[in-house]
């Protein structure tokens, strides 16, 4: 127990759960990672469609990197005005089965579901594979490492919210600083330059290229770009994990969140330019980073550098934890509706929905290991889950606002609006660029797992119809069970099972199965040992029936007899005592026969409700 | 079912044991092919430590294999003896625990086990590594192959001893055929040329060489030759399996087993030296088995020669069988003795003792995966056993002559005499010349496996201490048992649990753990439809109990207060009523909580004599 203490830290009380909130210095590390983590790979994306265009394909990300963060802005505003509609986390799962059935909220937990596993299992290798690409020796054990980072993730989650916080602070604000530092200090620059600043690394040399940009690419450098957006949904979904005033702390911190993302979109995409900076092929040997050629440019190659370079291999490892704070929020709510298994309501030790992070761990560690820690063959099933989720919350909220009415209404269902049409459309955008290349497996999981839940929330019901009661007890046909007492030999333990069914009832029954040929031996033993005390106690003496095995199972006749009994005694219910030896340590185990145990599982299979198991251990 | 008939076969009953016996034609391939098949590699280990004797050390081998065959018809006269002794079995365990105590006993038993599965290992790999110096492109799969081979001689052998016999006439038959044709062909040849036949295929010419053979060198010449002795034991182990009249089908199996064994090595030794063949290196390019040489001598490389290294390499593979029949009884015997697990006394639905199949096998998959199917590795572990075996089955029955004594005891006690210490000597011989090659881990491993049988000798009999009696049933005190009944909600589960727990007992307490807050409802709902209905009826009321459990916890709260009650009312038991959900599929399990399961395994873990569980199915 000390060791689990200490790592994972001591259990909770219930009452103790207000001190486990936090604010926003906590939650931006803690909600935030996922959206801000994605300033690293969004504009990369975007700019490495870009490279067949030369020089000129750099101007071109300014104008698509200002379409993006208005999307941004519009779905900012939509998750502020969530926040205020839903203090208790309004997911989008909450929001869309709230305003539009039950049926758009399963779209949503799917789409949410699959996405928060592609985010940990994206960020975790994403991040891996930058500190490979820094150090090459690592290659071979890149599964290794992206499994080792789940399991110390893990491990930090399970100690809860708090705790996470805490420790993502450092490399989290370190992240956050450098970046600014950066924008700033290249900002004034640039300035100060009249727009072409000298960069102290020059990045390589462009060709000129060609300024034409074709519809289908624009939309496909659109789409790329917008996996920026990722994660933004986080804050709402976890609004209950803020102190009070909680919404307040929540608006705040997701404030805080859209307005750095923003400030980074917008710096990379105007240094880019200003600094001629395009993305390299990262097939090709001389692959390097935007964010790294930008560091380098505006600042050299000096420790700045590398203390950025760092924070941000962190940055997209920890991005991952996103997933591990909302994740079991997201099942807890959906599971609230029946429609997940009723485990992920239960809070363990910590306060957390333990059985939450088990099955995000486990289905992250079954993508590591199926696409075998490779970022690249992830992306593309990656993002469609977002803007899905996207569209639908705020196809709920213009809903919510028309039901609701009052003043500003009419305005908020207009904001709420276009953001819905704007991420929809980027959604089909999305959906077909990269179907071929590996949507399609997101779009088939989908409507698997609606269907899975569906099956799941019928179950439940039918067992609430068949169990669920409020009505009185029966004090009629209170009558003793008939009891079976299956007897190997004549033992302590046998006389301790007869005994308890002395005890129970009247009628009893001790069954013997002659698999090893010695019913005289048996029949001898129970005249000596069992009927003539009972006769000369004046109790009733037990019947004695030998059943007979041809082909020496024990087990079969055995539940075969207590069938055939239950047929006949339709007015009695059936009470079988079964034996069972405990033994002191488990390398004992093996020298007693399991029967005990093969028969307690097939009257389970076999047996109804009038049959019942009662178990006499014996202790050694 | 029907495709476990298909491929075991249909059940045995008890009654139809006899026809499942044999007579000496089956008895050959089922306990003679390990002996037989020895004669493949007993002279080719002998005549490799001989190359660099050259052409002078073709010579030695004559004298060698006749001493080889003398202690062999010395240990034959042995089993003779030993089958007459014990006509129900007499393996050299229960010889040598009949006669010269338990620990000798257990020594041979240990010996024997570890020989047995080393035996059906390195036949497989032996066959297989013949096999693919064949068809060298099956190079990279030789474990796949040896793992496939252990698998279809399991299958064959699940089928029963009958089965066996007759799958393995055919191979064996066509081996002693082929194997007695080239060496009377041979001889006739020999004798014709005077001793100088001309070879039709010429075996390599040998260098002159030295003839001075020193004596350390002729003592392991000896000692590898000698491991053409192994599996002489087999007939003596299994009598049993013969047809009556038993002993005289046996001896007449052994006889003929023994007898072609000994044709075989002279024959062997003999036409070597005539055609001047010696070993060849196996690790060099022209490696050819000595057997392969001696055929294509005698018969050229026509049809004949295939077919006879066909059936060589197919009895090598199948010799692992006798391990298969013998292994089974072995551990039969030893279980008899409570020194091995019970289990291995049972006889499944052929009649077979399907445990000691079931662990043979295990072990022998173990040992393929372990040393990677290389026969080489394995070899210098292997025929310690069988001579530590042979040494104490024949001291063994020097002192069961002693005891027996009457006319001929004398002969008889220095025949056996004689051949123990020579048996004796040879497993010095053989231990000293591979002990650091590998002979170290049997060692180990005997004493080891000794340890390990006395402690579940002391466990059986402290069990059968503890728990058998021949006293007469208790009948004071038959009082009916508290009952427990744990309460989550009120549902028709929890209603058939109290009902049931009313039928067996006037005191019944009902304990709620309060771990998501619902007390005043339970609370509520338990006064409304538990104690008013039973209160009319003029029923006495549960108790109910509320147990607080602040860090939520359901089970172990539950547990510590049934162990509270237990320890305040010493004079009840205590019979604690679990209801249990059965699901109709399996896929359902996951969607209700475990509790059941885990406070069952609690109770059985913590609980002791006086708490018995109840287990109350609910099926939906």
């Amino acid at each position: 127990m000390s060791l689990i203490h200490a790592l994972l830290g001591k259990p909770l009380a219930t009452s103790e759960e207000r001190a486990e909130h936090i604010g926003p210095i906590a939650g931006i590390p803690v909600f935030g990672l996922d959206a801000l983590s994605s300033a690293a790979y969004g504009p990369e994306a975007a700019l490495t469609l870009l490279i067949p265009l030369g020089m000129m394909g750099v101007a071109h990300i300014v104008p698509i990197s200002f379409a993006i963060i208005g999307l941004l802005v519009v779905v900012f505003f939509s998750y502020l005005q969530t926040i205020d509609a839903y203090p208790h986390g309004g997911g989008s799962y909450t929001v869309a089965s709230e305003n539009l059935g039950s049926t758009a909220g399963l779209f949503a937990a799917a789409a949410l579901m699959i996405d928060y596993i592609l985010n940990a299992a994206v960020g975790i290798s994403a991040g891996v594979e930058n500190l490979v690409s820094a150090f090459p020796s690592l290659q071979p054990h890149l599964l290794a490492i992206c499994l080792f980072i789940l399991a110390v993730l893990t491990l930090i989650n399970m100690r809860g919210v708090k705790d996470t916080g805490t420790a993502f602070l450092f490399p989290t604000y370190l992240f956050i600083g450098s970046l600014l530092t950066v924008i700033v200090v290249g900002g004034i620059r640039a300035i100060v330059a009249h727009g072409h600043p000298t960069a102290i690394v020059a990045p390589p040399q462009l060709p000129r290229g060609t300024s034409y940009l074709a519809f289908w690419l624009l939309l496909k450098v659109f789409a790329s770009g917008c996996t920026a957006m990722t994660g933004v949904e986080a804050v709402s979904n976890g609004v209950n994990a803020f102190r009070a005033p909680t919404q307040k702390n929540a608006k705040k911190t997701l404030t805080i969140i859209i307005v750095l993302l923003m400030i980074f979109l917008a710096g990379i995409a105007l240094l880019s330019r200003a600094y001629s900076i395009a993305a390299t092929d990262p097939t090709s040997a001389g692959y390097q980073s935007v964010l790294s050629q930008l560091i380098a440019a505006v600042m050299g190659r000096g420790w700045f550098y590398y203390v950025s370079i760092g924070s941000i291999l962190a940055v997209l490892a920890l991005s991952a934890n996103t997933s591990f704070a909302d994740f079991p929020r997201l099942t807890r709510a959906i599971a609230d509706h029946d429609y997940l298994p009723h485990v992920f309501r239960i809070r363990g030790r910590r306060l957390l929905y333990t059985h939450g992070i088990y099955a995000l761990v486990g289905f992250t560690a079954l993508l590591l290991i199926g696409f075998g820690g490779v970022t690249d063959r992830l992306i593309p099933l990656f993002a469609i889950g977002a803007f899905l989720a996207f569209t639908l919350s705020q196809a709920g909220m213009v809903i919510h606002w028309k039901r609701q009415g009052g003043p500003g209404s009419i305005r908020r269902m207009l904001v709420n609006g276009f953001g819905a049409v704007a991420t929809g459309i980027t959604l089909l955008v999305v959906l077909i660029a990269k179907f071929t290349a590996g949507a399609w497996i997101t779009a088939i999981l989908i409507p698997c797992l609606i269907i899975l839940m569906i099956a799941i929330k019928r179950h439940y019901r039918s067992v609430a119809q068949q169990v669920a009661v409020d009505h009185r007890i029966d004090t009629e046909h209170l009558v003793e069970p008939l009891v079976i007492v299956p007897l190997d030999r004549w033992t302590r333990i046998t006389e301790k099972g007869l005994r308890f069914a002395l005890k129970l009832s009247d009628e009893v029954q001790a069954v013997h199965v002659d698999a090893e040929e010695c019913c005289r031996e048996v029949q001898e033993n129970w005249r000596r040992n069992v009927a003539a005390p009972l006769l000369e106690a004046g109790r009733p003496v037990p019947e004695l029936v030998l059943l007979g095995s041809p082909y020496r199972f024990v087990v079969m006749p055995l539940v075969d007899y207590i069938l055939k009994i239950e047929l006949e005694r339709p007015e009695r219910q059936i009470a079988v005592m079964i034996p069972e030896l405990v033994v002191r340590n488990w390398w004992q185990a093996p020298l007693h026969n399991q029967r005990a145990q093969l028969l307690k599982l097939m009257l389970l299979l076999r047996g109804n409700q009038r049959i019942i198991v009662i178990n006499i251990p014996w202790y050694l």
